[in-house]
């Protein structure tokens, strides 16, 4: 089973037997034809049709080590910035794509179970079997091109709900060990595309440790199909239409946030990478250098978003007779710089990169880490750009439908543009309206600003990056004279 | 025909043959039961009875000069201050039940007829006839309560399609007179709530100038009702939803905006209120002191929606647990402190006033453009607030429906509240995603941000409203000893 | 001894034989003609020859209740709104003296003592003698029309130095109590215009509290002369210079801030208000209506200062023939829109205050509030456009001296504005550096930005005036359905 | 005579007769003794003498190509990426020392001049002569390290003035030309160093055009000692200072701004580089890659101002117990990710490069571009910071001199810190007040915002460096179906 194309990603995903929820009614039949899910796999289906095509083999997949055939290059661990550069080139071509909205586009996970599998050395201690595990199920998707989701984050109240091991902890646990498996009980929010994949990753973030050598029945991680007895999908409200001339960004790119509920699953051994020991989730992110490998990731994404975003404002500026204003040109800069900043920020990250005591090469983390702690204000600013580029113009657009009436002569009339025919003027605004006004827009934003982690997170991990604050303390303290 | 309740409202809007357009279907069947309409004309309804109940009468209408019957406040020519602050209240009334989410309420429209016919006078030059005509409809809509609404702007093609008596001009002009009125073809956009009116107004934003003594075409102002021949209205993308637990604001408060085409439509004269003449387009906004009564009626709204604004900043925040962090107080006074601006100068313009030569009472000017500069950047930054709160919480919401699963235990569970259930917990965060990151929430911005046009035109009516500008310049130079 | 005059001020001032001390030498001879203070003096008694004069009399002065001699109206406790109006008239004449940029105003510490005076019952409880120690200093001030300074703030070591009974403390305290008074060490920061003054209240801000029933020794008030033996003044590095053309702002309103230095100062007991009782401090500010009278004062300084702002805004931007460009147009309505606001704020306290227990009438406190909140960041905001619109203009400007020299008529030439001679455009430049570029600036920036204590306290005070904020939430609530 | 020693620079600077006026007086006696210019010779000179200590020889020399003596790197003109990179590290070598402050270090016209010596080809179109010039004192200056400042700007007055060839034109221009040489009168602004330089290059920015084929007078270039006959140096107000502990920054770094008069000054031939060719001015701009070449220089002196200002926000936090606050690391991290951002494109820039026709290698311009449009900002941001973090310590701080009276004890009790003495604590803050509050950070400030020119001129060259933006507009529409 080398990499899958198109059809038979839609083929996997319609044969799953999901327990999924969406505004109270179960969901059933394929899910390639409902209209919630359906826009976003005909995407993802022609992603995976692009890597099988002959010109594109070479650019995004590799031999398998262990089977020869074909695999994606985003599961390929790096051990050189060759490989690195190699590794981003397949992403790119996936974000040109998308445009850098699929925030969860299948090479993320791919990316992510690579980075764990490159930590498995640091379950041997807990258990050789784990470690194990994890490197058997990271070839096993590797080489089966499996679609991946995770669950990381819990409820809120999880966190208020006492300690892991306390009677009334509402936080996910393991309730009881069998011979065949764990069994786990709990709820995740947030597993973006958890329907449109195949397996989920489940690692949940601990909320209250327990201490060097108790059990930590809350500690834990596991990777099982979507559909096992006991596992229920509930969705947010879908924000996908089906025109993609009213909705050129929904029809296509909306991915679906689903909570995810445990209720007395059992999770077989083979497919446990840890359990109990709850330091293991942190050793797995740090040894894995996730954010490293994650942050180089997604810069990819940012970049190409960024490149669709400019031209939006362009082509926007241009129809509405205003790209020569100073105002406009003043800002749209900005944005020209910021994409500046992240092609080199993502250069000197592959360039500067170090090998690990596993002879991976990981991409410096402090120019990644500095991508993801501006994007987020960026977004939201192009975001502002457009309200203020389009004015008026946002709200009032007709339906592709109402060029199909009597209405028509009138509209291709009374809504031209200085050069452009009606209906390529409303398209380009109904496009500006997803973005700027829509749902569609609101949850991108959301979904960049918290993508990893709230402020403070953001900012810490930032601070702990800067390794010369010392010194440059110390340049201050010698001009003034003063001992450190 | 005094002041209408609910039922009557209802009745009328049902009983219209509008040309009305959705997404390429006409809309047919009652109003009232279209799941784009229902949900505002709900709303309307609720208001329109208010004014009859026997305990606010008195606050909310007054008798008719002409009938002795109770007619809406919000029609009174205010001849003094204590006028003015009646006006106030009755709005306040209003906008406390649609928390200034409404931003054509009725009494907006009552208001700026009001205003354009304090201005009748200034019609007499050209034809005593169109004055009379004004004053007429002024007290038709008055005895007759009947809902307006407006259509000013014009499509951007209409500036760049050639002067005003061309061929090829795109502009609304007459282009007919017969002896039964006068024919009029053209287009207007975002006649906000038209298919939820009785009638329009129409006052065409003059696009070219021709020159004193010359008949512009494209001059005029006349209001007719909205379902007459020849008038279609084009609706943009409906965001009204039924359930007001899953769109607590868009079930109750979607105004549609649409597009309005007027395909020779014959307008009798006696609702021509004048013709040909282009300067009296800005007679009738500068002697009707538009501006001011406008903005007397809108500040009233903006306090209405901080008010519920600072209310869903606070709920969120003890939602999170975060209502004592420095960072959210840090934020939420900003949002006091305007509110506290706008108490202050919603004050100052309604005692500050003066008396017109035609003997009205006019507010004064600079505090509420004051109001209406500042109100959109503080709009813009709450729903920024709203989603900094909310993080992942705005996105990851269940539908009512799914309490009505098999699922209702775990969402009970694990999205409880510290101290709330967990249905009351998602539907204060399912309120603030439709503001913070829905269509609603995004249009709303839209509208508050374009109100009063764009940011150019704004700020020159703040800069031509500071009085004493030359005086405090003055002050500099004699400081620095220079002659002026 | 009624109102003084500039000459009394002066005598008065260089009458003093202060403890003064400036970049590491003791400062001699008379105050008025020291190159650090002279200028500012120079304003004072230009401020106080207003008072006596005639045509001003009405408008500055009242007579005096024990004497029946005019004293000056900020010493008048307001029993109605037309007093508050009255002490407000007096204020603005001074205020448009010195367009704001004194910040410590003879009229501020009247104000301030006369809100602490209107608070006097609620020392009678503690001392019925303190208690008319205040009232007979308040008298005493009033009808001698002193020059009064405040310490109120202490060092941060003070903070951390341990409780305010130990040993160790650095807290300024009582360290003993003699038959003729008390004596007092300590230190205090921020004395802004010391030196300039006659006397100085001192009323340090609690650092450690004790609990119930306790003698605090660093809770107490008094108010003595300024050149009683103990006092040491030492200054910061002056800014004053003397041209008026090269520096027309810091030759005029330098006021000097000093630290000032209690060693075993001898405090009379009749000079003292309260020791010991560490709530009486909070209680005196609270029932003082402390914050309400002073932000009362100090709106009116605001907008005396923002209008200069508003000149001088104007006044570069026609320098710079830029008057007429959007991005002028666009910043300086901003500025105007809060000049708006901060009028409305003040009208809308003084018309809404309220009747204390002892009968006084007090400004309406949230209103106020909001204005300290907001005048920071419009201060700053100003600076920044008189730097933008400036550009390098802002740094290259010669002396008024360079045009006494062989160089004068190249100066002329190269210099000169589209309209306005060289040393006229100069001048103004010079001005626009000494706010946007300099020391007098950058230190009226910082005054304003810490007047009223740091972003945190600030904030908390204004979230303390939100009245309403329980019922707007309970709005939110009642349209989701949810019980409170 | 190879690179230059400190004692070198002061004797050189020394020996020189300048018509040199500050503050309506001549400056005479040596410019080292002088206040305002003795401190900056002083860093100088140390820097001067960096350069020929032996330990840094091989990284901040070259050996001459005309004598093989040892010469200044920032001469070099590069021919591959090593050679930038050379040059980069002994830019950084001074960089570091000055931490940024000095605008005009040495090797910036050192870079310059380069950049115009590369671009020497094109002037042989108009006369082989003066392309030798410009060659042979690109040498001159290389083999005697000349310390060299520039005349660019004129002042606003010549704009308006009239075309280039009218008798009342204020443009600088050629008067006469003589056989032995040109006869220049005019004004520039802002020869920045001008009195700390030995020559002066002069290029004026053409303000009329007069099209081609006719001679313009009022194009040209050239080079002069700077006490040639006819030249007059007018200075700004100095803000320098002696004490560094009173004054850290402006003891050192303070360069002086220079108004530079030209009153017909003769001009030999030999030291004119274009006459007469207007376009010439923007060919040699383009050609010898300017803005390539100062960009590159100028994102060191970026780098190493930042890496200071990190190790005074720290420091100064850490001074007020603040380090940890979320308030604190949530505004650091965005100078954090600033700095990541401007090593990341001086990085992309230095391998980005490309080969000029004539064997150059130049660094990528649009990098550099970006760091010059975003650093103005952020060196604003972080002043602002300096402020809030340090509140009223930013103030209230004594001189040095102060410690040595009797109130020494006083002073170190009172203000000490949490863990450091009080006059390391309160040298913290006076060097805090120097860039946050002061004239040299005032200074410094306005100098990063207009370095590069205005806003305008500095968005529309970004504007042009974004080649790829008709691409991306492509993705827009291809995406939406439309074609371009």
């Amino acid at each position: 089973m080398p990499i899958k194309n198109g059809k038979q990603y839609i083929e996997r995903i319609d044969r799953q037997r999901l327990q999924l929820w969406h505004n109270g009614e179960r969901v059933k039949g394929p899910l390639s034809e409902h209209p919630a899910f359906r826009g976003l796999i005909r995407t993802q289906a022609a992603m995976y049709e692009m890597q099988c095509e002959a010109s594109r083999k070479e650019d995004m997949s590799y031999a398998s080590p262990a089977t020869g055939e074909r695999v994606g290059l985003s599961f390929l661990p790096p051990v050189n910035a060759e490989d690195l550069i190699r590794r981003r080139r397949m992403s790119e071509i996936w974000a040109n794509y998308h445009h850098g909205f699929l925030g969860r586009s299948p090479d993320y996970m791919n990316t992510a179970l690579m980075s764990f599998y490159t930590a498995a050395p640091v379950l041997e201690k807990a258990s050789t079997e784990h470690a194990q595990n994890l490197r058997n199920y990271y070839e096993y998707c590797r080489d089966h091109d499996i679609t991946l989701s995770h669950a990381f984050v819990q409820p809120m109240a999880s966190k208020w709900s006492g300690p892991a091991d306390a009677e009334e902890s509402l936080a996910a646990k393991v309730i009881e060990t069998r011979p065949e498996g764990l069994v786990v009980s709990g709820a995740f929010l947030m597993a973006t595309q958890g329907p449109t994949c195949e397996e989920i990753l489940v690692l949940p973030t601990p909320t209250f440790m327990m201490g060097d050598g108790q059990v930590n029945p809350s500690a834990f991680a596991f990777a099982v199909p979507n559909d096992l007895e006991g596992i229920t999908f509930i969705c947010r409200e879908s924000h996908a239409h089906d025109s993609s001339y009213d909705h050129p960004l929904s029809s296509r790119y909306e991915e679906m946030d689903t909570m995810v509920i445990f209720d007395r699953v059992l999770i077989p051994h083979e497919r446990v990478f840890f359990v109990g020991e709850e330091r293991l989730y942190d050793q797995l992110f740090q040894e894995g250098h996730f954010h490293a490998y994650a942050g180089h990731h997604i810069i990819t994404r940012y970049i190409a978003k960024i490149k669709f975003l400019l031209g939006l404002l362009q082509a926007l500026a241009e129809e509405q007779n205003a790209d020569t204003e100073n105002s406009f040109v003043g800002q749209i800069v900005k944005v020209m710089a910021m994409l500046e900043n992240l092609k080199a920020l993502r250069l000197t990250a592959e360039i500067g990169g170090t090998i690990t005591e596993f002879g991976h090469y990981v991409p410096a983390l402090a120019p990644l880490t500095a991508a993801g702690i501006q994007f987020p204000d960026l977004h939201e600013e192009v975001l502002r750009m457009i309200r203020s580029i389009s004015a008026s113009q946002l709200i009032m657009n007709p339906f592709e439908a109402d060029f199909n009436t009597e209405n028509q002569s009138s509209l291709e009339v009374y809504l031209q543009g200085l050069s452009s025919p009606a209906k390529d003027r409303i398209v380009l605004f109904r496009l500006a309206w997803e973005l700027g006004g829509g749902a569609f827009g609101g949850r991108q934003n959301q979904f960049e600003r918290f993508f990893f982690g709230n402020g403070k997170t953001i900012a810490n991990r930032m601070y702990g990056c800067c390794e010369g604050l010392e010194e440059y303390k110390s340049r201050v303290y010698r001009l003034i004279g003063r001992s450190e």
